[in-house]
């Protein structure tokens, strides 16, 4: 993997780059589409290739891990293979989901024991275990096991944890260096800055996360419960200690607005499930603000959905209609939504790519934020 | 609305023709997808006209009027317009649905009372009305409101169903003459033949409908629990009746062995909800046999998942890929699946067709019929 900057913008510390992958290049900063089981929810690979125009997908290594299995996975010769995805894939570690979604877990120093959300099956994920998983998925850029902090924590808990993720990262790294990539094209392993939202750990973690010399970095536990404008200050803190010539990602974020702010306090990378799961729900993201498109205001506009949006819903599909689809509980409802918020985001990662180019991002930013927080 | 008949099997009552309207042509026989509320299900209405290559699809009277509903259907100038289809559409009067679906129904002269089973709310539908609701929906071909005969139904029961759906007929075709198509284009109306499964009155109603002169013919009642064979008999007793110069459509039938075996019979239009709903649960049609994808052969099969299918996903995707997205329960399995088995249906009635015309369709239909129950 490398990382090229091509421009630094003034007025803010946002940047335009390039990270080159042996699956292809991702013009950065860019927003990462979540394909939680090989699978972005109700999309099709050439949807997500040729309409979205996504450089680079997330899968999820605690769900690939249950289904299909690490022995599916490595005979598919990976996930790329498996799912018929020839660009960029990031994995996570699956930390985050053996906290939020399995049950019974157990926090050792060895590791996280767990028991699957499917059938209670009983598994361990050590910081070892799980880059040998990630070398069988064989992601591009695969995440080192951290403990996501849940919010609030207190200040102990919050170090605690912050010091179990450090040295866990120490063994996976170790584990990382040791082992080759499985299907012949190379991976880089990203550590995860933790602290809660106390600002002396997240310097401490982003300054130990830094010394480790990994290829890119990510920030971990924020917009877990946390106030917006706390979130921030943690992004701020952290990217001024994470070195400037490595991609920054910012793990699970977020609104449009999370990522333009994000993107201004110099983040790469972004990824998140709202533009789906809030696309199921009727919400749709676009330049004007979000709609709310079972509000009975829309019963009767046959107008395009988004007349600024690119994707092919945008123009295919009346607003009327998509109520209609949606509040019927139809799966079109679902795809049709996903698809537009999808491009919409993936759209306004590039916009601000070429504000960033063409140096004018700081005055752009603070007007998109503005409209893009109405409510049409 | 014109049919032409191109050419007829003389080893078998199948027919080959060509049924005109507005909206475009319909090479016969054909299979109907069902878009039930305006969409068929998961599935994009490009992808049913390019690469499943659907040439008509139907609606369902029922759900529509119920949701969108009326009024909003008229503001968006017909079903065609809201839904962005541009081919023909067909829309069943609802009885069905009624019949199946509603809740504290109530059968009498004037028509059906029922409570909706979406939120309980009462409605009435009679033969005129019903009319009037396919006008507003304006599809090329629209069906009399009829009573569909449960089975089994005892001979009293199911003779006094069918007169009421004869009388019914009358008061629907009456209605349909002196009212007029609200969008510029013409509409058909198809009568239905009823009868249970009780030869004398199959035919009695098939000389009926006979009668009523319409511009093409339907059976109903059939496949709703009775043997096969059974069915056939009727659809052999009932298409003698039926005029050979208008099209017949055998309502709500049924899988690719019927189809096939209907077509022999003389029928030209088919539709059923199998191809779909069977596809959501991992039942894949193919031209070797039925492939039950959740098994656990096909776990570790990277092959396509259909080398004879034509439509994009049968050579994009695996069949261990389908597997595991129809076992995580992941929206993408459905979508494949059901795509997979409609463009599966379009080609096996398109491959009759070519079959009728060169001349050899009695045999080929015999071997397709041996090959298709195949369990793989």
């Amino acid at each position: 993997m490398k990382f090229k900057i091509h421009k630094n913008d003034t007025a803010s510390k946002a940047r335009a780059g390039i990270i080159k992958t042996e699956h292809g290049n991702i013009q950065t900063p860019i927003f990462m589409p979540v394909g939680t089981v090989g699978s972005v929810k109700g999309i099709h690979q050439h949807e997500l290739a040729d309409d979205i125009k996504a450089q680079i997908i997330l899968g999820n290594t605690y769900h690939l891990y249950l289904r299909p299995g690490r022995e599916v996975l490595q005979e598919a010769g990976g996930l790329h293979k498996f799912m018929n995805w020839q660009r960029p894939i990031l994995t996570d570690s699956g930390g985050y989901q053996v906290f939020s979604l399995a049950e019974r877990r157990k926090i050792t120093e060895e590791g996280v024991k767990f028991n699957s959300h499917i059938n209670g099956s009983k598994h361990l994920f050590t910081p070892e275990n799980v880059v040998e998983t990630e070398r069988i998925i064989g992601a591009d850029i695969i995440m080192a096991l951290d403990e996501c902090t849940p919010y609030p924590a207190d200040y102990q808990y919050a170090k605690n944890s912050m010091e179990l993720t450090h040295r866990w990262l120490k063994r996976g790294v170790e584990h990382f260096r040791k082992t080759k990539p499985l299907y012949g094209y190379e991976q880089a392993y990203f550590p995860i800055v933790q602290g809660s939202t106390y600002t002396d750990l997240r310097i401490q973690s982003a300054e130990f996360i830094a010394e480790q010399n990994c290829e890119g970095n990510a920030i971990g536990g924020l917009s877990v419960g946390e106030p917006t404008e706390v979130m921030y200050e943690m992004l701020e803190k952290v990217n001024a200690i994470l070195p400037s010539d490595k991609p920054r990602y910012l793990m699970g974020v977020g609104t449009p607005e999370n990522i333009l702010e994000g993107i201004a306090l110099g983040t790469d990378m972004f990824d998140c499930v709202m533009p789906t799961r809030n696309g199921r729900h009727g919400l749709l993201f676009t330049r004007q603000g979000t709609i709310n498109i079972k509000n009975k205001k829309w019963e009767k506009d046959f107008s395009p959905i988004d007349p600024d949006g690119s994707s092919l819903v945008d123009s295919q599909y009346s607003k009327a209609y998509l109520r209609h689809l949606i509040k019927s509980d139809e799966r079109l409802g679902a795809q049709i939504a996903g698809i537009h918020n999808l491009s919409f985001y993936l759209n306004l990662v590039k916009e601000a790519r070429e504000h960033i180019m063409q140096g004018d991002f700081l005055n752009w930013k603070n007007k998109m934020v503005k409209q893009l927080s109405t409510r049409l």
